[in-house]
């Protein structure tokens, strides 16, 4: 198996999906160590450091990547299957931002009250008990939270000769922030150019569903993955990012309204559940309505995203991508 | 304990919140044994009976109720706690209904495509293994599905005069359509009127998170739950409905777009985690960000509903309504 | 020509469309002669009367109605013709209220920002001018504006036993502020109960397009106007409500978001001029595409509600319900 | 006075805002005469080309440019006066495209039902008359429409190095589809990057407000403008664009849902209101309700985007960007 590791230099930032030159190629079947720094760009260390002076806009969500996938077509699947997520560092930071969030007016919800005041906050690791403590600005209160690390982003570059901020979740995935985005899952992307030029960022060591405030537990992570490529041939690529667990079958919609993230998601669950079950669409859309979970992602981002998710022990044995997600899982355990 | 059965004819059946006299009077306290009509009023029964030509609108979602709750005054809150939701069929319906659901125009989201086709289910109770069997009607596929009962309507007279339809979810309760509404919660509502007049009806055998085909596995139920009063004095009434569970606290907010519903119901869950942990505003919030779960409750009604969810297990102790929650276990188990 | 005169006492003063007894019985033909008291239910009459402490909520835009008109069944429409509406005081209010509004966060758009301060503004009328003086209250600035008088508020009782608060637009028409409402229009609204039980009220003296700060130039009004009757047989009733001019075609949707408002509207006039012009729906929906006016009415209410309007210049001469409006502007110069 | 005249060879269209070389280095006070080809790229020539098989995605919307001009640096405000647009060619075209419009289920307001039909229409223009004819393609029905001719797009390179397809309106202008966008305006657009990078395109010989079913009388152009810099000393940069024509001040906001469209030019206008008139954001506000007119440009975009209004008619003599329009006038009215 092949392996690459990589670590960016703070000049190897990607802040865009597309628009940048890949940092290496790989194969499919390569293992990727890969290091990603903070969404603040590790700009916020203390709770003094608050986000309008100490970050340097638009240098935000720093990704580490574009990979060039050898062979990757547009058309193509992209399979990436987190081997591991974990916290790079011993502490991690969240913090208000003025007019961005999820209960704030924003620059787009525009109203003409003044920002809820910057506050920010610093999150103690314990490594051995798997913890980050929140602790209270305007009282005593502490509390431990178990840690369940994730990536806010993944994506690859957009279709239609589009660049993205890395801050955007849209069909080519970006800054989707959900929390299913932990070690164990393999996430499916589309392509929509030659060698589809992924990358990943944003790393949570925990973070709720809908990303209230607009930041989670965000620090650096040493992140494992596998890459697999699924040619156009074999099955058709998914207009929404989809992600499988063992558990579950997943499709993450990304709109605005949060109605038409959701409605994204489903229609495409609706047409997975088809093809899998062999259902026809009513059949799929009933089954649907009596099994879905909808677990938010974010309400916060430039899109919101919604996931549809269903339970594979309510479902008969599927074979989603003619079973590349066991595959990846044996691979990893191979690797390790 | 006072105990009540009551078993509406057709002809008592109430079709709205407010605007009905109420059925019977009860003291805070009592048990009551009630049987709820499903959300067809009974009028699909086999496959072929399709919904435009069977419902008579609008005649649907009939309520079991209303209650007058003595000494109920505007300002007081009602805890509605579900001791038991039982099937009281061996069958239950599902259908498409003409430009109504999550993922067709409809009315206001008028678009000029025609509508989707109409199809009912028949679901199959077995009381023993306690599922219900998904028939496909375009293929031979048949699912087994874990039945998990539940209440989509649950709710108390509107205020400010308004009499509303029972398909309405709003901060009065109503057609709220979460899966949350099982049996062992309680469900905690503001007070309007004098008597409260809270009334339950739209039993579904089981539901997903988003009701997406604007159905459920509708059928009748019988459902035991015990009702009580929290005066004013004791508790600020609580602007959206809150459900309290053995493990989790939960807000619903009922709106339109989405994205208001689930705003609604973060900066009630962020208020309530303020009084419970003596958080200032912005450490709620920032708190809420990390261990809010967001299932969405439905996306298909007058107001879509979102349900924002704090596992108590993450929490220090916490009692809310002075522990109303544990009284009301307590009680049932005793009336048991 | 019937003639009744009417000028309600506060205890007449009706608070909701549906719910409420009519205070008489008018035959189709009839001429009104209304006074309306303001949507402050006159309480905010200097800058110093703040709308969190001189309003009594929910005692808020109070109606003159319900009249009861002879004969109307459900299936009909009534034409309700705005021969004229003047100012029936030399004063207007208009005030920023806590949490309401378009540019701030609500009780739906919830947000943990504070709210907006509160400030009343009179405006003061010159009835030779036909003008009222904007005075702004932090600096010396005034700027007088021409008068455009007209009525926020006009409604049927609503469909499906509802009973809702005059603050609701919806199809039954209610609470839609748009300043196309003025005298010389015809007004159609579906009759959704036997007598109608028609209302109107909330004069603006002048409103700009969706009413941002949530509440017009407000003051009290006489108001003379028209009303007949057209039974379900010569046409079938509309599902929106619409407004006819002299020059325009309108119809009215009310919605959240505000593009299901807009969808409403449109569909609805697609279907009108495929109706007035002998197009199918595709063809309707083209030419609208390209005549469409898009004037928004409220931004602000419980539902938001949009206008389609279009030149009658632009078609070939088109004669809706049977030419309904000509012959009201015939009877309104007979009985002048 | 400097001119360019540049008409852009099918290899030269720009499909995107930011991404693409200069076509040309123009200076401020550069008169610019230009060519633009239709949204379709100039393939729906008959009403036998249908969309999904004429066009070649992504290749739509083509613009004219971008140009390069001189000095023009972040912060700085590009001006552009449309001297005049006029057809370029005696035919327009209009169609339905699947899941595309504003009326029908899309990629994101993604619904289970099948697209509408697919039907182009060839509107003829009468030169002399300054018409277009609708021909129905269902009936006989012809209609004789005056032409009205405006560019849906005109924008500069986006700002966070993004690079957007022309079909996207955002704060760097792009697909903003407003009919207010006519000869004799000019727009003013903040600059995102060194040289503006500006480009026009998607000339319509009309369009309703709205632009229902996503495509307007979509026409070849040839239009002529004025170019002039405002560097960021003189006046701040707006964040989303404005117009300025010799009866009105606008704003176009873009956004999704609707209402935030709406939102954002409003609170843009309650500024620019402030700034002319010394009025505090209160008084801004509450003069912005009374007096604001909005017409809606597009409800079929990937943003929607909402046009606030003021008459200067109604406003004491303002002066904006210290004079600008008027200068450009002037200067129009010298060149011809």
């Amino acid at each position: 198996m092949d392996v690459v590791e990589f670590r960016p230099t703070p000049e190897q930032y990607a802040w865009t999906f597309g628009g940048v030159p890949p940092v290496a190629t790989v194969k499919p079947g390569t293992l990727l160590k890969l290091w990603t720094e903070d969404a603040f760009a590790g700009r916020l260390r203390t709770v003094d450091d608050l986000a309008s002076l100490s970050l340097k806009m638009p240098d935000v969500n720093p990704q580490t990547g574009p990979f060039y996938v050898a062979g990757a077509e547009p058309g193509d699947t992209l399979a990436v299957h987190f081997v591991s997520i974990e916290p790079a560092r011993d502490w991690a930071a969240s913090s208000t931002i003025p007019f961005f969030g999820g209960l704030t007016g924003t620059d787009r919800t525009a109203t003409l009250q003044p920002p809820l005041p910057e506050r920010t906050w610093i999150y103690h690791l314990n490594s051995d008990r798997r913890t980050v403590t929140f602790a209270a600005r305007g009282s005593e209160f502490q509390l431990e939270l178990p840690i369940d690390p994730m990536h806010g982003t993944v994506g690859v570059a957009p279709p239609a000769r589009e660049v993205r901020s890395s801050l955007v979740p849209d069909t080519f995935g970006g800054n989707m922030d959900t929390p299913e985005m932990r070690a164990g899952v393999t996430c499916y992307l589309g392509v929509n150019v030659e060698g589809a030029l992924f990358s990943i960022g944003d790393g949570h060591y925990r973070q709720g569903e809908g990303e209230s405030c607009g930041t989670a537990v965000e620090g650096a992570m040493n992140t494992t993955l596998l890459v697999e490529l699924i040619k156009s041939g074999a099955a058709p690529a998914p207009l929404w990012p989809r992600i499988e667990s063992d558990t579950d079958l997943m499709v993450v919609g990304s709109a605005r309204p949060l109605e038409d993230a959701w409605r994204a998601s489903q229609v495409a669950m609706v047409d997975w559940l088809g093809e899998l079950l062999g259902l026809d669409r009513l059949d799929a859309y009933q089954l649907l309505t009596q099994i879905s979970q909808c677990p938010l992602a974010n309400v916060c981002d430039t899109n919101y995203s919604a996931v549809t998710k269903v339970a594979k022990s309510l479902l008969p044995p599927v074979r989603a991508f003619d079973g590349m997600h066991s595959y990846l899982r044996e691979q990893a355990a191979a690797a390790s």
